[in-house]
């Protein structure tokens, strides 16, 4: 027997797209002699669909969908994920499920037990959790099929009270199939490998695994789909931030031949570098949106922004703005100059002075003599997003925010000023980690000039300003926010770490009273406008 | 047997604050003879605690306090929500508990069932839900304690598939106490009474019902605590959007004995009204803000807005801005100024002309003769949005967004512009309901100045601008989004309804491609800066 995985970038709503994608591959895969091809979680809506379900007509637009697919498997078969309706009176409306499509129709549902409601997960808002266990039988296998989290129950401490695997064991599987939706970060390739392994071993079955690749606004999937023997060895690694098709003789998996192994071994930084490239292209694309804009100001994190732009747009459709105020130093101007210049990137330079000075003469009367202060250093950075709205309202560009996680996390930026964005390139990398991906991106020539990474970062919103003045140096800052934040340990655990009590409470409450800042400089959920079909992309 | 229920406005992570609170009421409780005091959900915490669950000191910070209240019930009894650790291995973390404290200590803790994960709910997100059923005897009497949406089962498509009260039932219970944590909408009272008036009769007991009173940022609960007969009769209802607390003879409950009755029967709209003063007061007051900022433009929106912050802050907190550009109308100005007087608050003209003409001067070169659009109306949005500001980071004012909610569906506002604001005040009233306020605001006296509610509404950024020219009318508009985002009815099911087809798939299409405008003026989660303290309050 053949079995082919198909890993792919959905598009959440756009159902003709997945549709047509997802016939070509079985098309594909029947060519190839395939007898069972198998995509992705959700992977008919795309995920995550979020409140998409809980409108009827989008879930009956899936089953829809899925005919239509299903009528294209007669040789071979294909195991697709879909929201279902849930045919009972009790319990919550939907099933998140995988189909079984064969011979021209819909032939099985194979429903997910546990949901998580974690982090970016929210299944459980939408699907009741299934209760009644079942494995499908083809060709004279028979196949374990579950859904990404249903693997997921095997820490010491349990989060579900039950294990799907547990349930289906008895019926003696000859093999696992577990299809996915499962994010990256940083940590998540050997975390994902963890879990699998675990089961391989803990069942003693070989598994397939079909993840998403491609962007959601602020998920990126990261693909990685693999095949590993009931010994928990990797059999074979699917590409990693691209899409990849491969066909597999079943018998070379149960006798755990290597196909491929492990190849994408790689440098963390190097993952980030391709998850954030990926992330800009997908955005861009499925938005049907093409040119983006930038203030570069001569700093790490626009520079960092517009390369990571430029290889995922063409340097051509990024466009620098720079935009000097009375207080920019001359290397902040010939720096973001020779970036663009090495990249060849169009800039323009405009200086704010002009509408600096006429909300001076303006606001005088009412600011009675009062000094200079952070007023006014917010004000040069919100004169800097009103011009930047300005160009992207006139010529159609998306404005890409600069700022970093660690920034954000400590509210040091300008609400409606730097803060503005449709998407938040760095918003979820810590600044340490924004000097390491500008090392990386320098790995074989000088494209960020070198002084732009070795010179002290200043916002420069007033004489002699640096990031120091306010702000405790980045290594620490960035080890305790991510104590806290990514770790979720309080104030007195992280104390206990050994971290300076003063400066650990000075840096928590930054991020508590700062929270105000946050959740404004993203835009949401805007590529949700394609359920009604591609021709209603948002392009203004 | 005397039951007192305390109705209390809690502030989230406040410890030392709701701590008091509680105290308080028990020793007001024991002075009266009262032998059980019931207090909210989550009381301790304040709800909802969101993720500050996540973090284990934020819950043993909830133990302790518990703790420390329960030294102050020797005599008196007490039921008080708080959040408890899961000492099981298996499961989520925590539960959702109602802690019964007697004699010194916590005796008994009744876990919560039913788990609410849709809407503004996410509770699944950090509970296990109970599954040991028991009762509370007390003094003689048999009480099935349960929380909030245990009692909420009782639909003919039920959501969960298990009924707290079906478990304890034959356990033959003498009454019903549920702690709750029930917000507001304008349709609650009503769907709250007939879900308790099924269990009531259902059961065939009577039941007691304390809900919390008081906003936290978007959420706002009305109080309207209750007790009700076996047979459903309300026999005493206690205020709506203010603290309250009331003693009772249960043998007047168990008898159906009235006690006031309902009390607060009110026009829908004064419910509105009310709940808008409270969410603005409560937001100020738990942040240490006093005083307000907002552009007057001369409109309904800024004018309902401002009338609202001047009753829950005090006129003279309300600092009203006319921005003026060179389009706008002589009435706007007349008619704001009116408005400012008749409410007796501050008020001034800043003419947005020199930064306007500055930022047109500084762009030219780069606008290449392009005609006037969106871009420069925008333009003035923003404008104003830096001058309100600057003006708030001055002198600590915190800006009022003045958009309503049916400009927000459909992105008629501009971002970092007029969408600029700490709390959108109107930002869930549809455009209708503002005219509906503003006739009710105006119902013994003309506060509202007579043109500003007939005129028809115009955003005023180019010559003779008017809403209808972009939108169709509000009672259309209202009507199709009312179906669409509260309803979650799709573009198939409004057409049927008889809406015209084109204006459906205008107004969705609307709604879709502008998502990205929403949920990016709001300040979400404010008011956890008090994890650490009232001293640790966001002022500045």
């Amino acid at each position: 027997m053949k079995i082919a995985l198909a890993q792919l970038n959905y598009h959440i709503g756009n159902f003709a797209d997945n549709k047509r994608k997802i016939i070509r591959k079985i098309q594909r895969a029947e060519k190839a002699g395939v007898d069972l091809v198998v995509f992705a979680e959700l992977a008919i809506s795309g995920y995550p669909p979020r409140d998409f379900l809980e409108f009827e007509d989008f879930v009956k637009r899936c089953n829809t969908a899925i005919d239509e697919i299903a009528a294209h498997c007669t040789k071979t078969a294909a195991i697709i994920g879909t929201p279902v309706f849930n045919p009972n009176k009790k319990g919550k409306p939907l099933y998140n499920a995988a189909a079984f499509l064969w011979k021209g129709k819909v032939r099985k549902h194979f429903l997910k037990t546990l949901l998580p409601n974690y982090d970016v997960f929210d299944e459980y808002r939408y699907f009741e959790p299934n209760r009644h266990f079942k494995i499908l039988t083809f060709k004279g296998f028979k196949i374990a099929v579950n859904i990404c989290e249903d693997l997921w129950n095997v820490t010491e401490n349990p989060l579900y009270t039950i294990n799907p695997m547990d349930e289906v064991i008895g019926m003696k599987p000859d093999f696992i199939i577990n299809i996915a939706a499962s994010p990256f970060n940083y940590h998540q390739i050997d975390i994902r490998t963890e879990v699998l392994r675990k089961n391989a071993t803990k069942y003693h079955l070989p598994l397939f695994y079909v993840n998403h690749v491609g962007a959601q606004t602020e998920l990126l999937f990261d693909g990685g789909s693999l095949v590993m023997d009931s010994k928990g060895k990797i059999l074979d690694e699917m590409a990693y931030f691209k899409e990849d098709f491969r066909v597999y003789e079943l018998d070379d998996i149960l006798q755990g031949r290597v196909i491929r192994g492990i190849t994408n071994q790689r440098p963390v930084i190097g993952m980030i570098h391709d998850a954030l490239v990926m992330g800009i292209r997908n955005y861009f694309k499925k938005l049907g949106f093409g040119r983006a804009i930038l203030g570069l100001s001569g700093g790490i994190d626009s520079a960092v922004t517009a390369v990571l732009a430029a290889k995922a747009l063409g340097p051509g459709n990024v466009y620098n703005v720079l935009l000097p105020s009375r207080f920019s130093s001359g290397h902040s101007v010939t720096d973001a100059v020779n970036l663009a210049n090495n990249m060849d990137m169009p800039y323009d330079i405009i200086e704010i002075e002009k509408p600096f000075r006429a909300f001076e003469e303006t606001l005088k009367p009412f600011f009675k003599g009062l000094p200079f202060d952070v007023t006014e250093e917010n004000l040069q950075a919100r004169i800097r997003g009103v011009i930047l709205m300005a160009l992207s309202n006139k010529f159609g560009y998306i404005l890409l925010n600069t700022s970093n996680k660690s920034e954000g996390a400590v509210g040091y930026g300008t609400l409606y000023g730097d803060m503005n964005g449709g998407l938040s390139v760095l918003g979820d990398v810590y600044k340490t980690q924004v000097f390491e991906l500008a090392r990386y991106i320098n790995r074989d020539s000088e494209i960020i000039p070198e002084n732009i990474i070795t010179k002290p970062p200043s916002a420069e919103l007033r004489p002699g300003q640096k990031d120091t003045d306010s702000l405790p140096d980045y290594e620490s800052l960035d080890e305790i926010l991510y104590q806290y934040i990514e770790k979720r340990q309080g104030p007195k655990e992280i104390i206990e770490m050994g971290f300076d009590e003063k400066l650990v409470r000075r840096i928590l409450k930054m991020v508590n009273t700062n929270e105000y800042k946050r959740d404004t400089s993203y835009f949401k959920g805007i590529v949700q406008s394609f359920w009604y079909g591609p021709e209603d992309a948002h392009r203004g």
